[in-house]
């Protein structure tokens, strides 16, 4: 198996997440870009830092010119954050024609055009899947996937510490400061939480975003911003009157070629998809001209989410270099998977029995489904007419097989006249 | 301007969906893909078929030899739909060494191997978006932004017609019959609904899925299926009762390298964001090992969305073949965007003040945003003391300037104790 090297630059949350996803599904991304990928170098600040990952000492390195003169690493990914020196770093690794991945929001929003042509004079490939909705892939979407499209308008949720804020204000009618001191206290929320309530992380998203979506340089200062820490629990109890849930919303809209971009805190409808998504998820929703409306959503943050996004990065620039039939191969040349039987299945079941109004009618059927090894979580019995009672069971988890065997023997029970309904019940 | 040719197989909903789309949003597909992208050629049954859109008789043909002799169409377009002609079409378009995209979910579930592998062996691109979720860019989720994951599930409501049916049985209490009609009357259903009520039409987009996501070949009829037809409003009414929802799902899982596949109704809580996934609205939901749980949801059928996908895939043909960088240059080029001044942007409004108890100030207060054009929709009194009650406001659409203006004088009179809180109420 043909190897390519990377290094990473920062081995903090993401650069760690990123070591993880590599060394568990190395499987995945060989056969996705049918290559291993390997981790030649990692840069940190301090060697002697204790990490959660151990990694070998003899990758790790304090000097950037370590990685930026090792012609065998084909690929830079810049995880330390911060405007310096990761643009100066970016900037040497394109220069040595070196591809580059990174998840730097604060870069893009306000360097962005520079690094994208540098890549582009270079000749190198330059991704950043991950500055924008951690684990989303909201960047793909719209510069592959909705690009037959005129974007009308982004609305996001795309800050996933002042979306806990928010829910727990709602849903457990926190005070903002109670519920930023839960926030910091489970690692949403940074020791100075600045960045995230008072907006301008969203701010910098929404510059990427939008320039990406309305195919324009945008300045993120033109942005109209206020954070969410004015919200009084007085107002989240009158939005919950008005049918309304606050939202942190970053908003850019396209009308008659002049664009309206603001993040602040918004009143939305509590039907509206987007007022769904609570805790620290993350949501877009995108109306174009031909898709119409497109909701994507997961974790906009975490190690192994943005991990997820950057090592998909670093996969597609394999690929694009790489000879696109040979991974075919590879897939073709794929073991079979087995289907599972059907009958092995297991799930819980809601099963509606119509039965004669008669003493023992249950007794008689719950002996059946214990026979079966199916087991009865709730029973609801109703009177439907003066011969018969609607029966309801709620079961445990269950075998297919076994289920549908005991629904043989009840149907034939005399009493039983009719076996009205069943159907599964799911957790995902 | 250098153009691509393309040719449409079928000019049904499809087709025409795609001609508007190519038509209506030139710029943004040149901009996207460095090309203006022209059919040269539509095929069909019947000429003088009357079509809503209208095309030159010049280019519409009954022969598939004039396209596949065509030596300037580089990419042939199928959306006949079926097995045979389909199958035939496509490949000989392929042995022609033409590029080909598709929407037909049933060539793919049946013959997809064979498809993908003529064209790995011709060297020609093969795209195929828009024959599960319309849309909405799942294939391209899976086969391009998830590629660093071990997808673990994909659950999806992947038929518009069924959700309908489904919302309409539970929003409005409607019995399935009559749900079925009104889907009929919308055009969400076709005059024989069997393969969307039985589940076929899911089985097949399931099959697609999962072969991709599990990196496997899939035997649709290895699937387990059970429609919707006996769902009965009694079920419906039980589900809320217990805090479910009832979904045609389409359910795929890998556990321990073995597969579970199947589509059937299926409770699940009234929280999961797919059980808030309603009418002809499509959503899949997908779990992988890095990214964590994360939702696409979107119109899944209809001619705007589906060629949606169409067209994104012949972009995609089309940037792969063309010189990414000088698409770069055409984007480097483009006019700046103005954003919007602030103070013209529009919006409804929620506004809490505290003002004195005493009379006529309610009064004063509203003739200060009558004065700067802001009209009220609703007012809330509410007591808060002996001395001061809460004024809670609602507004029409009115202009953020106007509104900042009115609010300066409010605060100024004498009354006012406070502007407890301004929010911003927004419809997507
Ligand atoms: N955390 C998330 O969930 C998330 C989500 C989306 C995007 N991002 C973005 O991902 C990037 C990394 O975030 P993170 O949370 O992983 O940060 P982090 O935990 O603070 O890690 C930063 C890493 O960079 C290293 N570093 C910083 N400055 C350096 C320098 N001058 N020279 C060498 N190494 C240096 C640090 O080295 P030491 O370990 O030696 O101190 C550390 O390993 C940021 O751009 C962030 O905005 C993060
Ligand atoms: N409709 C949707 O929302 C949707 C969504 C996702 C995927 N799809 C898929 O997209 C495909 C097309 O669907 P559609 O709704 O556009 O179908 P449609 O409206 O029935 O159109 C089919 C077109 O194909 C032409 N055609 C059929 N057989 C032909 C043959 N043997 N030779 C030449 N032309 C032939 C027809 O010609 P005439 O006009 O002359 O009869 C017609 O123009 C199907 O595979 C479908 O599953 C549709």
């Amino acid at each position: 198996m043909e190897k390519v090297k990377i290094a990473l630059l920062g081995f903090g949350n993401v650069g760690q997440g990123v070591w993880k996803i590599l060394n568990t599904n190395k499987r995945e991304i060989m056969i996705n870009c049918g290559y291993e990928v390997e981790v030649g170098k990692i840069l940190v600040r301090d060697k002697n830092k204790p990490r959660a990952v151990e990694v070998p000492d003899s990758i790790v390195t304090t000097d950037i010119n370590d990685i930026l003169s090792d012609k065998d690493i084909k690929i830079v990914v810049e995880l330390m954050g911060g405007s310096e020196p990761s643009k100066e770093y970016i900037l040497s690794s394109l220069k040595a024609k070196k591809h580059v991945v990174t998840a730097n929001k604060l870069l893009l929003a306000t360097v962005g055009d520079e690094l994208i042509s540098t890549a582009d004079a270079e000749g190198v490939q330059f991704y950043y899947e991950a500055s924008v909705g951690g684990g989303i892939p909201v960047i793909r979407e719209i510069n592959e996937s909705l690009t037959a499209n005129k974007i009308e308008s982004i609305v996001g949720i795309i800050n996933g510490t002042t979306n806990y804020i928010l829910t727990k204000m709602s849903q457990e009618s926190m005070g903002f400061e109670e519920a930023l001191k839960e926030a910091q206290a489970k690692g949403y929320a940074e020791a100075d939480p600045t960045s995230d309530v008072e907006a301008y992380d969203s701010v910098y998203k929404l510059a990427i975003m939008a320039s990406l979506a309305f195919s324009t340089k945008v300045d993120s200062s033109s942005i109209y911003r206020e954070g969410i820490c004015k919200i009084d629990s007085i107002d989240i109890d009158y939005a919950k009157k008005f049918g309304y849930v606050i939202k942190l919303l970053a908003i850019g809209k396209e009308i008659d070629n002049e664009l309206e971009l603001r993040v602040h805190p918004t009143m939305i409808s509590k039907n509206h998809p987007i007022a769904n998504i609570n805790d620290s998820f993350n949501a877009i929703f995108i109306k174009g001209n031909a898709v119409g409306d497109l909701l994507l959503s997961g974790r906009g943050a975490g190690d192994l989410p943005t991990g997820s996004a950057v090592v998909g990065d670093i996969i597609s620039i394999i690929r694009n270099k790489a000879d696109l039939r040979s991974i075919g191969e590879i897939k073709s040349n794929l073991p079979l998977k087995k289907v599972k039987d059907f009958n092995e299945a297991t799930s819980r079941y809601y099963i509606r029995l119509q039965v004669a109004d008669i003493a023992g009618v249950l007794g008689e059927i719950a002996a059946v489904f214990g026979q079966y090894d199916v087991s009865i979580l709730s029973v609801n019995q109703e009177v439907i007419d003066k011969d018969s009672v609607s029966l309801v069971f709620i079961t445990h988890s269950a075998k297919e097989g076994n289920v549908s065997n005991s629904m043989k023997v009840i149907e034939s029970l005399d009493h039983v006249n009719q076996i009205a309904s069943i159907i599964r019940i799911e957790e995902f």
